[in-house]
């Protein structure tokens, strides 16, 4: 936690202002800050955003730094993907650690400044990816804060000695219990959702369970997940990623499951898919559901898209909801900053004395044209730590 | 038209070969060519794609350069949306061609070489837009290829004195004749209609018309345009623009009209919309359609996001229709560049001889990592001509 000074920035679209970070936190936003023995920083009149929040990522799966990985692989099966990726991470003997090193930095170079990566464990990796995470989560403790996700990609049920595993991940130290499409990849959704509410209750954890299945099925799904949440006082501590289904054309059955996860806090991750239903912003805010988002693997064996940027993330959650007002473009920065912090449960990023002191210094003319061209981010600022400058992290990824 | 010899850049993802633009055309790709007199580039191994083609956009409406555009009116009414445009062209003062200037050469930048662009004609505006546009064409006619289509934004049967303005556009020399959703803004499909395709007949020209007009609406507007397409043997010369209702569920009425599409020769321009249904390019290639894609309108009283970028547009195009495999996102750069140049029946943008002299030299390992990271264009080349370098175009913009 340190001490930092920034000079002469202007405080989203506000006036020119200077910002004091005092042991990690935001102290005061006023002009003329003084500030003895501190170390300065000259901001140039920039703009001052809030640090980044990638609430919905893979570290273990990217290939940042191999050669080339030519997909011949497509999009046309879930279990498909998944097996083909198992296959290719023994074949390429890819090191988890320093995939999510570059990975992480990659995102820190962008303006990231708070992680929640959901981790594959599986009965052929094991707990090496979470391993590798979390190392790099301690490695770069002061560069950008990373929450990890037990997360069993090749299914839970259909694969014996998984559950094990999961529950040696929350036992190692994973943050959240994740999931996967109860329905749709284990074919036992009972199953499923009593295994990962159970490890959930057993090692007083959250869960954030991937939702990929539409219309009617994923509502289903849903219901299931709620009336566990319910059942144990789980308010406020379950999230659906994706949640595919909430995009579905009945909007009669939309608007009361939104009214039913509102009921008990669930939180929303979504990464503004655009060639599938997705969760609606405009609908999530008018019943106060709390909405992260996410960039999702990138570069991978299930893709070649992404990089890292939650500020071009914020331009697509505004592309994808229609988002053409400024105030609404606001919006979309704010899911993919202090939102997703709070929809993680953490402080809420934010340009205001008493918030984390994770600021982002980027160009432009106003704070929606910054977005609408993810303009160079100039400084990365984490707990008053510089961690980027001009798109290069100080730490140097592996 | 101008002879270049570029040396030692890979074509697509091949080998290294040099290119020779002789008059504008490629007369020969091979390694080592020689050509003696002739002006030499050096291609340093950069990849060597063709020259990217923007299909659909609106070089007429953009405000760059211009402070930056606060906006309070949004997406939620299309009339409410044509009306502000309007209101705020007259307020500002917007110059038709000092705008279309700056926009053409912003996508020249990114490795444009073609552009069609829709001109706003009204009974406000009257023909001063396409007298800017056709300027700029004229200007930069050795930088940029620019296609006019005359286009009835604020509405044709709605507001007398249009179809006057539209017969005087076609006279002065636009080269389409264009339109706008038949029922649901002049709500009059078959006297919408039957005044654009009777320009048409008269002038000879092809036909582009936006159609976002969504489900059994967009598809009865789109038979009511089909049945004169085929009553006037104008097989090959219309165009839909946008097609949303393409995207709609039913696929078994989508799947026949695409058919009579397919049959009748339309080509589809499409922007990849993330926040509406539209036509999916897997299900227009079953069906051999021509699709051509484009950015829109940029910066401009419509919203704030584009910027030129064909390359990013390509990334849109597999983003949207969850292209995946290598040789699917190609397909998405082939859109947005020679299957887009095919869809304006113009000649096709490839890497090979015959083709025209459009080259553009981006950075990357392979091609699809090109499109996915919307690399830097290290030059830009329109018939032999450079036309920029670095991202910075050779004649400035006003």
């Amino acid at each position: 936690m340190t001490s930092l000074l920034i000079r002469n920035v202007r405080i989203m679209d506000g006036d020119a202002a200077d910002i004091l970070i005092r042991d990690g936190a935001i102290a005061e936003i006023a002009p003329g800050i003084d500030a003895p023995g501190v170390a300065v920083e000259d901001g140039g009149g920039l703009i001052a955003i809030p640090g980044l929040v990638d609430a919905h990522t893979h570290l273990d799966k990217s290939l940042i730094g191999w050669p080339w990985y030519k997909n011949d692989v497509g999009g046309g099966s879930l279990v498909r993907m998944i097996e083909n990726e198992r296959e290719m991470k023994k074949r390429l003997g890819i090191d988890p650690h320093v995939q999510s090193m570059r990975h992480a930095l990659k995102t820190v170079a962008r303006g990231g400044t708070l992680i929640r990566s959901h981790v594959d464990i599986d009965t052929e990796g094991g707990l090496r990816a979470l391993e590798g995470v979390m190392e790099t989560a301690e490695k770069l403790a002061d560069v950008v804060e990373i929450e990890t996700v037990a997360f069993p990609q090749s299914g839970l049920m259909i694969r014996e000695g998984t559950a094990e595993l999961m529950d040696q991940a929350m036992a190692m130290g994973a943050d959240l219990v994740g999931g996967l499409d109860p329905c749709g990849v284990d074919r036992d959704p009972k199953g499923h959702l009593d295994t990962i509410f159970g490890l959930a209750e057993k090692h007083g954890k959250g869960i954030d369970i991937h939702l990929h299945e539409r219309g009617e099925l994923g509502l289903y799904s849903m219901e299931m997940i709620l009336d566990r949440a319910e059942a144990l006082g789980m308010t406020g501590l379950v999230t659906i990623s994706h949640a595919f289904c909430l995009g579905m054309a009945d909007f009669r059955r939309v608007d009361a499951m939104l009214a039913r996860l509102a009921a008990l806090d669930v939180r929303i991750m979504t990464t503004a898919p655009t060639s599938s239903p997705a969760p609606m912003v405009k609908e999530l805010d008018a019943h106060g559901i709390k909405i992260g988002a996410g960039n999702d693997g990138i570069q991978d064996t299930w893709g070649p898209y992404g990089n890292g940027d939650m500020l071009e993330r914020a331009k697509f959650v505004g592309l994808r909801n229609n988002l053409r007002m400024d105030e609404e473009v606001k919006r979309a920065l704010d899911i993919c900053a202090g939102g997703g912090a709070e929809a993680m449960a953490k402080p809420r990023r934010a340009m205001e004395a008493g918030a984390p002191g994770d600021v982002v210094l980027v160009e432009g003319e106003t704070v929606v044209q910054a977005v609408v061209t993810h303009a160079p981010r100039k400084l990365v600022v984490k707990g008053g730590h510089v961690t980027a400058r001009d798109g290069q992290t100080l730490v140097e990824a592996p």
